[in-house]
């Protein structure tokens, strides 16, 4: 079914403020999943269609589910994938860069022309693969928005805590670690946030929490005009919606809670959290 | 070195209210570690010393600490532990009952003539071996504070929501379920409330953090003066003091951190909680 970091990232995103995407897909790509992202007013322009078959992975969850098995993962049109910036997309504000190679997306951000606010997701591939290429990649992002193993592959610090210290001197000014089900710690020079993860009735399908995560955390600061400079209030706000779109997104199969979400239960669920951890 | 619940839950405890012990050591008690004891004000009259060895654990922590392996377990003179309340306990208001079968928490509990709050503690080993028993002990518990692991075999349910529910099915009216370095979550009739764990720069020592945040929860309680009744605001205090209890516990080895710890560091630490929480 449909998938993918960029389909999470702009569905969580789009309930927040106009996205435009940057993608491949192959012949196989479905019209019906086209649609399902422009109904949510997703810019499709720079939405290549290639010769071939779409990114395809498949695996299976722990009992737990805080493990996944690979089953399979064809990258198909993706191998060859160079992502081409619709020349109007150049001059957006906001920048979020999905899990790809280290040195695309640079080439990216470098052929944006007036950004406010930019970041993005890595994993451990490129950290123990491309690590060079990762570090001079990430020296002039905003944000880094990892998992807490990654970030303790990128650090060499088990504490998270320690290995915040030792990221932030990479050059990311602002830091956030996910944590799966625990939720998620904000780090940057005021200091740290942490939330914990929405106690969930019932877990149907985590695929996607961390890209949904990150779909709320740059469209709530894109919807706020944060730049940044976004103080440590905005950016508490932007990580607990980030908290409130990964969790709905575990709520159903796939992509499939983004079909009926309304922008009301998001506000509803970030008030949820502030009545479950205030005290 | 000294240990065992009963001097972590009443070391703990000690920063917030009188604290009279119930527990039994064999001839090899040191009288140092007597003293530590005595010297935080603990009522030692109900500890007895019996002929033989005082009960020894030890065990190994995984690299990350998150789980241990039980090297040794020596009973010993906890063998055939009776508890035997001095006169003078049975009128205090709060009972907090530290993990052992569950029979003789009952037979504690009886003794007891005027309580305003009591409950405690139980572990896998009577949740699987003594089932029926237990349940008949936590019937009239007011509260019930255990980890993750444990609410989950108990509910037989693996979501804590769920567990949550079926487990207040059971008698307790408070539940406090502890996750380790994730923090710990309350649940009671008036909703749930979640506390993330204390980011530590390093952890030096897990042993006995479970036991310090129940000392923590019903030292405060007890501070407070708290009732069967107590509301949705001291009972959420009683958590994160908990958790602060458990924070510092983890930074030396065990019980050290108790030999120089101060109210005045507790309460900060309360604070840097609601600091790096709020949003």
């Amino acid at each position: 079914m449909l998938g993918g970091a960029c389909t999470y990232i702009s569905l969580a995103a789009s309930y927040f403020t106009p996205v435009h995407i940057v993608g491949v897909v192959g012949e196989d790509f479905r019209q019906e999943d086209a649609g399902l992202l422009a109904s949510r007013s997703i810019d499709l322009e720079g939405l290549e269609r290639a010769p071939g078959k779409t990114f395809f992975w498949s695996g299976v969850y722990s009992a737990d589910m805080n493990d996944r098995t690979t089953l399979c993962t064809d990258l198909n049109v993706f191998a060859d994938f160079r992502p081409k910036l619709p020349e109007r997309y150049r001059s957006q504000p906001y920048l979020l860069l999905g899990n790809i190679q280290p040195a695309l997306q640079r080439d990216v951000k470098r052929q944006m022309t007036g950004l406010r606010l930019a970041g993005g997701d890595t994993m451990n591939f490129w950290i123990q693969g491309s690590r060079e290429e990762l570090l001079e990649t990430i020296r002039d992002w905003d944000f880094l928005l990892i998992n807490d193993t990654e970030a303790r592959l990128l650090s060499g610090e088990y504490m998270l805590r320690r290995a915040a210290e030792v990221i932030l001197g990479m050059g990311p000014r602002i830091l956030v670690i996910k944590r799966g089900e625990y939720g998620a710690v904000l780090f940057h020079s005021a200091g740290h946030f942490l939330v914990p993860g929405y106690l969930l009735g019932r877990v149907f399908d985590p695929t996607g929490a961390g890209d949904s995560f990150a779909g709320g955390f740059i469209g709530y600061l894109a919807e706020q005009g944060a730049g940044r400079e976004a103080g440590d209030r905005k950016l508490r706000n932007a990580v607990v919606y980030g908290s409130v779109m990964g969790s709905f997104c575990c709520e159903q199969f796939g992509v499939d809670r983004f079909r009926t979400l309304t922008r009301a239960e998001i506000d509803e669920r970030f008030r949820e959290f502030k009545t479950c951890t205030e005290f």
